[in-house]
């Protein structure tokens, strides 16, 4: 395994951590003043600006881009209104081309209000995924998949483990021609008995494309924003980094941490700081 | 898939629905009262009563024992501690089979405090259910191991799985005796891809021993203590319960429901009203 210690250039930051507090550019400035070799930009930042801009800032900053956050919901209660997030994926797609990110971040959706159908929605994230795979060719994009943790399968993602992903991978483009792949983050799948199984498979099906970590709070008091720092909670970091890297992940370890009433009330350049320790300490 | 309409006598309420309002006795004269053919009472009730009268008030109150609630914790942070808990828990056997009861409900416990070893406390967790089974089979009390929804790994169970579940029956009672199996609950497996496949293993390899109903809310707003009544929610009940009863579960269908700030405060007649109502109608 890597050891990151004075290794920042292999960490990212997904702007999520800092709470939305600064405007991108600043946001951009400080991810790159703490020594960070990467960022992971979300699509509400880019509104309102210009994407040219903004990509140009990022590379002058000396910033890679590791992954571009996030599709909105696939899974729809109609088929016009499928149709419809399909085409504004479409769109983040070619920001996510644009900005040269490493994956465009899938989050399936979960759902669709009032519906018991979770099979249902599994046969639409197929053919959403589908869908947006040939743009994405077209594109040069690289689409993770991201598995949310199964206290999301109602409301978030209808995809809920590695392995799910995995196989929808090699349903859609059994080939790996690297247009389809994984974003494993250990918030989501720490629990998984599989974990490791499937991790060593997604390497050999060359599926790897982004890495995240965070912590597991004990007690969790919010089941979406209440992540914790790494070393903070309960998850073997170091167990999970090295089962990615002996499975050939290349990447960054990339930061992203959901905590309204902790981290996103402190400082960014606290956080960051933070990060940046605990980064090459604990993970 | 056997109807339910006008068959309370295939239905049970586990006592923690009821938020223990009553003593054990009035939960059980009430539960008959209602219609219901079993109920799963708590161990926490039984504190400070002669298990031969609670059982004696069951039977004459013409009920099953569709199942004993529950394990404490197997895993701990030291062997000594490990042993006290299945020392523990043999006590519970013994009780589970003075009451008759078609299964003891075995709950893993979840990481030992300060861990972050889950392979490590899932080793203990075999090592323990195997201490557990020797003195279970000497009193035929069958085990039921439950595995909890992933967000309970931490904490609370480190079986997240039916499958793990199935793999922990298979490595430890290869030839099912009928003393080690499986307690269903839907909220805790309703959104595993694998989970039809997994119930029809369980049938096949005949573990399949409870199955609890509620219902996943959403939003939830506790990870505990919110749990919805069958059909406020999104589980497509009667998908599962086919699956159950078409893998050869014959059972009591298990009302188990969670809800500190609704059912918890309603009164105990008005709850198995619903209950009751719910079991025949949506279930």
């Amino acid at each position: 395994m890597r050891s990151l210690a004075g290794r920042l250039d292999l960490c990212s930051v997904n702007t999520a951590t800092l709470g939305y507090q600064l405007p991108i550019e600043q946001t951009i400035d400080a991810v790159a003043a703490a020594g960070f070799g990467a960022i992971a930009p979300w699509r509400r930042e880019l509104e309102g600006n210009s994407i040219e801009q903004v990509t140009r800032r990022i590379r002058d900053a000396g910033l890679k881009v590791s992954g571009y956050c996030r599709s909105t919901d696939l899974t729809a209660a109609t088929q016009q209104r499928f149709l419809a997030n399909i085409e504004d994926n479409r769109r983040a797609v070619d920001q996510a081309a644009a900005l040269g990110a490493a994956c465009f971040v899938l989050v399936a959706g979960g759902l669709p209000e009032g519906s018991k159908d979770l099979a249902g929605a599994r046969q639409q994230l197929h053919d959403g995924v589908a869908l947006l795979l040939e743009h994405a060719r077209a594109q040069g994009v690289s689409l993770a998949l991201e598995p949310l943790h199964p206290m999301y399968a109602a409301d978030r993602a209808c995809l809920n483990t590695l392995e799910q992903a995995l196989d929808l991978c090699a349903a859609l483009d059994p080939t790996p021609s690297g247009s389809l792949g994984v974003a494993v983050d250990v918030y989501h799948v720490w629990w998984d008995p599989r974990l490791e199984a499937q991790i060593a498979r997604a390497g050999r099906e060359r599926r790897l494309l982004a890495f995240h970590v965070c912590d597991w709070l004990v007690p969790t008091r919010d089941m979406l924003l209440d992540r914790g720092m790494m070393g903070d909670g309960c998850v073997d970091l170091p167990r999970i980094r090295s089962s990615m890297e002996a499975a050939g992940y290349a990447g960054e370890v990339e930061v992203e941490i959901f905590s309204q009433d902790n981290w996103w009330k402190q400082a960014v350049s606290d956080t960051l700081a933070v990060c940046a320790q605990r980064l090459q300490e604990v993970c």
